[in-house]
């Protein structure tokens, strides 16, 4: 079965980018509902290079008002209005953000023909920002040198799956299977109860991908992201740079890799590279020697959230 | 020879890019000095690719304030102050443009560790903006929907040249070399009087580079590039969008094509191509109906000033 939920990385440079390594941002497929998590300088060049479909895009989640998180946000938006969209964009970013961006918009003449829905970001808990029948995204606060959030966007609770071969021996007419798969009983046409759990099987477990970028290691951190699939986390330096990691805010291949591991999550990419590592081999070794399911963020490269065989 | 003066372009797309043509942004190398024209999104990214050394950049010019022109600018300075950058920018941008990057720097904690000297460009006729020994820039107005401006790159006169032969044949000592370069004659210790145009010969013309981005057609763009040696001028549209160019204050294959002819320029390159035309080939055609010596612009590739074998 395909993975229901996949994550393309259009970005995994820090604030100095390269021809290689593009400023963050990155999608998020889940059941083919696309989102758009932190627009870094480039983020529409990549989307087009990596076939990501302009009008999919409904939400967008910026992390925090750094340049190398939001400097593409400009030129996507007026590409969307030059491209005709009428539809909303929500979009999630630190308070603030909203009276800046008006002011951006009118000091470059930008008309959009569409609205967007601000949904402030603040506070030191983590607080839900989106809630569907589908699926529900938190903000959790990080501990960067300005306001900076994560995301953790985590499929509901799956419909137990109802056994073909039930329906063939009970004559379960289609109309009683949406209650099934909710966990009802079947009462045949004679009175007789067939208990649920003998015509179903279990759904299978949730999917879940958490983004933490940027951030310093705190321990309760993990706490918000416990038992995630799949967690991104910047891993900006190796661990010989765990001071400058401090003092700028920023995290180790180690501090990464201990926040996955004190989480349990099933998954962990690292990303957000400093311009200074060419070669990002050591940083993922390193990783690994604490978290060994550990892989690199590359541009263009994309990830089945349930880890199983990426693409 | 090398040509002394060489194009760049970073971007040839007009509002809307595509992964393989990057918004407006133009690298000039003067006698190995480098000049910035315009910082489209993602400008840092393709100087990058195109090994185009950020240290070498200390004047950069903006034609006017639509995000296509522009948005590359914020990253830039960013990288610029991260790579530990203490020269001065010259910046020369449409008047505004000063308070708006200064809200702009302060909204998205961006400390520079360089100063900015802003030059603002206003006005209804050429401004000469920067004059040294070996070049001298101007600004002109163009007309597009909000106050835009070309610039004109021209060398100085250059030195005449001395003939060796003279040097061994009248034992004329170095120190008079650099007078005779400017045109005196020389005078030997037994009292005769060389004539200049005996030992020296006529310098090569100079050489002048326009920009011509964003504008709608008007007749007295050619005396502002009059004689330019390679024109660079937008061509958004082809011939049949006349009106949608006239609309919205841009130029097609046939305006460009028009200026570079009653300008009198050796070369014509075009560029600032439409996202519509995924093949640019009958553009350049077109223009070439009515001026031959056209080349379309495109991401990357480099084009001599003097328009001789273009590299």
């Amino acid at each position: 079965m395909q993975c229901p939920i996949k994550l393309t990385i259009l970005g995994s440079s820090s604030a100095l980018p390269t021809s290689e390594r593009y400023p963050s941002a990155h999608v998020l497929n889940v059941h083919e509902r696309f989102f758009l998590i932190d627009c870094g300088e480039g983020t529409q060049m990549q989307m087009r290079r990596y076939k990501i479909r302009f009008s999919r895009i409904n939400h967008i989640f910026i992390s925090h008002l750094h340049g190398d998180h939001i400097f593409g946000l400009y030129g996507l938006l007026s590409s969307f209005s030059l491209m005709g969209r009428k539809s909303n964009i929500n979009l999630y970013a630190p308070s603030g953000y909203g009276s800046i961006l008006a002011s951006h918009l009118a000091d470059f003449d930008i008309k959009l023909g569409f609205d967007i829905n601000f949904v402030p970001l603040s506070g030191k808990e983590p607080v839900t920002i989106l809630d569907d029948k589908y699926l529900s995204v938190t903000a959790f606060p990080l501990v960067h040198r300005v306001p900076s959030f994560g995301f953790l966007f985590r499929e509901k609770t799956q419909d137990r799956n109802i056994l073909k071969e039930s329906i063939e021996k009970f004559n379960i007419p289609p109309v009683r299977i949406p209650a099934i798969k909710k966990g009802a009983d079947f009462i045949t046409e004679e009175g007789n109860i067939i208990k649920n759990e003998d015509i179903t099987t279990l759904p299978r477990e949730p999917l879940s991908y958490a983004y933490c970028s940027d951030t310093k290691y705190f321990r309760r951190l993990s706490s918000f992201v416990k038992g995630v699939t799949l967690l991104y986390h910047e891993a900006t330096f190796d661990k010989s740079k765990q001071e400058l990691a401090d003092m700028t805010c920023h995290s180790t291949t180690f501090d990464a890799a201990r926040i996955a591991m004190e989480a349990g999550a099933g998954k962990l990419v690292i990303g957000h590279f400093s311009a200074r590592y060419k070669d990002i081999s050591h940083l993922v070794n390193e990783s690994r020697s604490i978290f060994p399911n550990t892989v690199p963020a590359i541009d263009g490269r994309s990830y089945n959230v349930d880890g199983i065989d990426d693409i």
